[in-house]
């Protein structure tokens, strides 16, 4: 790193016996808290922030230590954004969809209501120009941000009712936030946003009547099954669940090259890890849901229908009213339009092939 | 690492002036050779190993240096596997189905016709043990193996003549190689394996009637579309495409356990980039090709069948023939069908409506 070169320039020039010999270790080491939105109980979400912390250690032997703390515990669950940007923290894990009251571009970030797939969506941060599409903006909350994670496309969330025509769900309660929340409002739904902790209890007592919030594997730990019988696929409202994590701007600075290439490589390693962990958790969760009684359902199609229509007049209205969203999203659908042909043409025939036949 | 704290404990010991400063950095440089089976010209296949190499230089600074050479520079593309067993070179990148021949359990790491989505077989490499089921196949070879990037479903390949039903494929002449090629066969396909480089001219001349080689980005630097009319998708015979990094069990052994680290999460990350690369780049390249008079075609629907019904009567064949093929199949095809019941349900359906909705 820079330092290390500089001291050894310095102690070049000094009349040592081991002219070669550089930096006390003591000195270099860095220390950073990163805050989690995320309760340690929900092992794949907020494990990405440790098993990150533990790669990063070990690829410094140990110079660069990040104490990773779990939602509620330094700052508040959504108090994240406002703890990087103010340096209350170094680092934070979150969905950058939590923070849409400040500005509804964010919510681009984790992904919108038919936007695209977890690896579309990735396609587009890291090689479509995704990241540094929203670099601009980020950088205003002083704050540098990198892809964190991907849930995989979530299911559609758990209903104490069955969901039969569009009809039923006018005025239901659900507890559903961000954009996702705003395009399931235009279809009748009235959307509420509790925090996650709060989410069981509220659905026990019938104070909300449907709840979405991650998959399988997440759901079942936090006991949803038993108190909402009916669980809907697909997740159109959440279809990507893309994950972030911010650095504070003058922490970011500060870090030597070496450490800022570790800390990006193990962000996007961990990227891909948290994608394969929930798909091979999910897989066994939902076995396990089954099994214990939950229904599965499927959207009716007129559901899906009116959830695409009002989702994209949503973006419309939004993009008229926000020029940063206006800019972002026209990246987005840019990107979005090409790569929906390619994968449309080759990886869904070969997908809808796949399944069909291997049912045979 | 390990050298520098035992370095630092004899320095510590010795009557010096800065007891705290460590290790020379030129005696703990580490250069080694990495051999491509890809030549640099096709940049997303090759480029991998450039940017680890790059990656890894900047996390280490520079005391990790990696040489890559392209396919045929230092040995012969193919050959790959070879001179990281022999230590010619410490390590290399290439597609283990290369090397069948040895043992067909090889083609297993790569995905085989009719096997996983890129994403399934990642999961199961990077969460669902695939990874630690090679380990002990390429332990007897010297070597230890880590995913190195994922095509993405490939295309299914030029035809000089239309596809119009397996009648049609009854007799031609086709470069695919490794399993494709074995499961090709038992449609009525005489496989032929040329190397890259010779199957252009092969093609042209009409030595052979059909080529896969790998999606429209790749295909278009080779010219495919020049000399075949026809292309076929989707590529079920390679759909997943997983490349991967070799070293040479000694020269890891050897390698400080920061540089192990940063070493593996290099190949994860560049692994998730090769992804993102591929989508990004086959979309413009698909639009190309269409725009230059190529025409594109579905494979009917009973040349699907039968190469899903043949496909995996080769695989119980050889798993009866191959102990080792039998052991990595069998947790290969655990894995498989637990994956495909969530993906089928929540990631098919919410796709199929995603593509359905975006075209109306």
């Amino acid at each position: 790193m820079k330092d290390r070169r500089q001291l050894l320039k310095g102690v070049a020039a000094a009349p040592l016996a081991f002219p070669m010999l550089a930096r006390a270790r003591s000195e270099q080491t860095v220390k950073w808290r990163l805050a989690s939105s995320y309760p340690k109980s929900l092992d794949t979400i907020f494990g990405i922030s440790d098993r990150m912390a533990k790669k990063i250690a070990l690829a410094t032997d140990n110079e660069f230590q990040i104490t990773v703390f779990g939602g509620g515990e330094l700052v508040p669950a959504l108090g994240v954004m406002d703890a990087v940007q103010n340096a209350g923290v170094e680092a934070g894990h979150t969905a950058s969809v939590y923070y849409s009251g400040k500005d509804k571009t964010f919510a681009l970030d984790t992904g919108v209501p038919y936007g695209m797939t977890p690896r579309q969506h990735l396609g587009w941060q890291y090689r479509g120009g995704g990241i540094e599409a929203f670099r601009p903006l980020f950088k205003k909350f002083n704050i540098i941000n990198f892809p964190g994670g991907s849930t995989g496309v979530q299911m559609g969330g758990w209903f104490r009712k069955e969901v039969k025509s569009l009809a039923d769900l006018q005025g239901i309660k659900m507890r559903i936030p961000g954009i996702s929340g705003d395009v399931a409002a235009r279809l009748g739904i009235v959307p509420q946003n509790i925090p996650g902790g709060e989410t069981y209890a509220a659905l026990e007592r019938g104070v909300i009547d449907a709840v979405k919030w991650v998959g399988p594997y997440d759901d079942e730990k936090l006991g949803f099954n038993k108190v909402a019988k009916f669980y809907y696929f697909p997740g159109w409202w959440d279809c990507t669940g893309q994950l972030a994590f911010y650095v504070n701007l003058q922490a970011w600075e500060k870090l030597p090259k070496d450490f800022q290439t570790i800390f990006e490589m193990a962000a996007a390693e961990g990227t891909m890890d948290m994608l394969a962990a929930y798909d091979s958790k999910n897989t066994l969760a939902l076995k396990r849901l089954v099994g214990s009684g939950t229904q599965l359902r499927q959207f009716p199609r007129e559901v899906l229908q009116a959830g695409y229509k009002e989702a994209f007049a949503f973006y419309r209205e939004e993009a008229a009213r926000n020029a940063e969203f206006a800019r972002v999203f026209g990246e987005w659908k840019k990107y979005r339009e090409q790569v929906l042909v390619w994968h449309s043409l080759n990886e869904a025939t070969f997908e809808s092939s796949l399944y069909a036949l291997s049912r045979q």
